[in-house]
């Protein structure tokens, strides 16, 4: 059951060999709730933009050739037959000669092909002079200008904002396909953990992994599934996982995956169905004892107990599944440059993290070690802005060198 | 009531003299559901992060002074008197000579100081050989060392993601007081405007802007709710406005503000409350009718009825108020920086927007205007990535030349 430790890039590689994650299944909403949602349907225009030809202009609909010639000395003189407001439809036959009023988004009528602007004109009763010409389709947006029917206005697998929300208003749909949330079950073990919210008995801590992957998994697009706290015992995580993998699309664990005797959830895991164990253990620090399962077709993610390198390893390998399986795509995540403000050293023969703070200092921008390891849980979780990576066959990054920092989510609002 | 038209400063600056937008109030959730939420209070630690001297690894609690002289040559001798799980408290009295047997997150018993790992004994029944010294709180976290009992761990005014989460798990809250979302009521007005999933009646278009503005109002932070269309009528536009003021912290309208004779809201929002429209026209181009007014301290943005225009001014004006009602910061957005593919010409004494789309061309990304005016609307909407910002002294911007891309929301998914 047990292979060899992998590097980062086998383990990537072989995740990525066990599995094709993509949405599962279509659902129709409400466009109203459509936001930060993923198209499932390429949306073909049922209708031309606009519909009929519109004026762009409050002013008079024309012939156009009605109009050449006329001049501010020499204005041009047409019988006003009627008016269309913005709304109105204009069963109107216009012959030559004459001229209809129109508002800005009514419909041209029938038999002109062009507006005068309002400005451009004089009227007694029904009498309009005209001190300017207008070309044909001057101040008219044709039908089907903007889209036209049968064209594809949308594609599968867009990302809805608030833009193309407007134009599925625009089709006039209400309601449009979109994919499914995944659903991500996450669950923690360990004797010592207790859920949030309940009494601390002596010799325990309160969980913080269920919560924060739970957290992660929405802000990758996935829909967490909260199952709480267990203990590190066999039979129960085996119900559970069981009863988690029938509803959803993922599970993440964390905790029980180092080699204590207490760490069952590598055998736990490896028994629920086939293949079972893919990766266990990966050449990093920290993250190390991650096992990666996949259980007749459905992954299983089993993240260290340790807060800070269960959520480094949630961006590493879960978050870019959960995003795919969501629909959208994997982002490369955004990178900071910075200046190392101390020595940084790898582990040897892992690829390494280091959790960094950005400072400013002397107008530069400088990336600080946060505190890990075995202590600062919390402290690293609550100071981080993100990540320098190192690799392998560095023997160091040196104090002044320039890193990249691949900063998490919500950076963007910190005042720096 | 009608002013002179503002600069986009100077209509910022009225904007600010009349509004202190900030969260109205505070309401508890459930920490499961508080990603993404703003935190309404100072988050002040109820115990010590451990909670105890806990071991951070598999091995012996141990006096250290009873280990010293210990090496591989000269194994040091203790007995073991017992065994700590994780999960359970020890009541033991360990007194010079004994050693508890110890597992990872277990509390280090009363009477040790420090934990020799397992890796470094041998052990024969209840006797235990140390073959390596240990110094006092070696492998041990100490109770507080992360977190002390009293220490503010997180500020009020905290965007809370997944490491916040997870800080507010540490400290055992389940339930989190938290700023309301900004209720922020959207509708359009036109006579020729229906709302999406209705019947289109000749001479009409469906409605963009109270879709497209409600999905604003949620990417900025705040709860839109969303009233729909109504027609250019005074009174009903009035009672309707009435009504959301009740309920909503802000309205935000769109249509109705230009100069035509049924462009009848400046007269409408004047006559809610005092002081009524602050700002009247802003010279700006795109969004030039926009209006503001103030209703008895609630901001009501009457912005123009083409989308594009309409979601600019939002950008613009709204959604930094919308951001701080939310208790959020006002972000300066993500600019990308572009060379401009054609000469941009603003409009005479109005600071332009253009909007463009980013494209690579021979290795340099590129800013491509898009379309805009009275065409165009939603291909604006759907191709735009984000605007270019012209002043309004400038003369025009060559093609070529480096300019700033403000981008919308959504741009980083964009495979570019």
């Amino acid at each position: 059951m047990f292979r060899k430790l992998l590097t980062l890039d086998e383990a990537r590689r072989t995740i990525q060999l066990h599995f094709k994650p993509k949405p599962s299944n279509v659902e129709k909403i409400q466009l109203l709730e459509a936001c930060s949602r993923v198209l499932a349907e390429d949306v073909t225009a049922k209708l031309n933009i606009p519909p009929f030809n519109r004026s762009t202009v409050d002013g008079y609909a024309v012939k156009a050739e009605d109009t050449f010639g006329a001049y501010e000395n020499r204005p041009g003189w047409l019988k006003v037959c009627g008016v269309v407001n913005a709304g109105e439809s204009s069963k109107m036959a216009v012959t030559h000669g004459m001229a209809v009023e129109i508002a800005t988004g009514a419909p041209v009528p029938e038999g002109t092909d062009a507006v005068v602007m309002k400005e451009y004109t004089r009227r007694e009763d029904d009498d309009l002079y005209l001190c300017s010409a207008v070309a044909k389709d001057e101040n008219v947006m044709k039908a089907g200008s903007d889209i036209r029917k049968n064209e594809v206005a949308l594609l599968k697998g867009q990302l809805l904002g608030s833009r193309e929300v407007g134009v599925l208003a625009a089709l006039g749909l209400s309601k449009i396909k979109v994919y499914p949330l995944p659903r991500v079950a996450v669950l923690s073990t360990g004797a010592e953990i207790t859920e949030p919210g309940r009494k601390l008995p002596s010799g325990r801590i309160y969980d913080i992994n269920a919560y924060s992957l739970a957290a992660a998994v929405r802000e990758s697009g996935g829909q967490p599934v909260y199952l709480g706290v267990f203990p590190d015992d066999e039979t129960e995580l085996r119900k559970t996982l069981e009863r988690a993998l029938e509803s959803a699309d993922m599970v993440i664990t964390s905790g029980g995956v180092s080699v204590g005797p207490k760490d069952v959830m590598p055998s736990v895991v490896n028994s629920l169905g086939k293949p079972g164990v893919i990766v266990s253990g990966i050449a990093v620090k920290p993250g190390k004892p991650t096992t990666v399962a996949s259980v007749d077709g459905k992954p299983v993610f089993s993240l260290p107990g340790h807060p800070a390198s269960a959520l480094l390893m949630f961006h590493l390998l879960v978050r870019p599944m959960v995003l795919l399986m969501a629909g959208r795509r994997v982002e490369c995540g955004l990178e900071v440059r910075a200046f190392a403000a101390v020595r940084m050293f790898p582990a040897k023969g892992r690829r390494t993290f280091v959790m960094v703070q950005l400072e400013w200092d002397s107008g530069r921008l400088v990336a600080v070690p946060v505190q890990t390891g075995s202590s600062g849980a919390i402290t690293t979780l609550a100071r981080a802005d993100g990540f320098v990576e190192i690799a392998e066959n560095t023997q160091f990054v040196e104090a002044g060198e320039e890193v990249d920092v691949l900063v998490f989510e919500g950076f963007e609002e910190k005042r720096l």
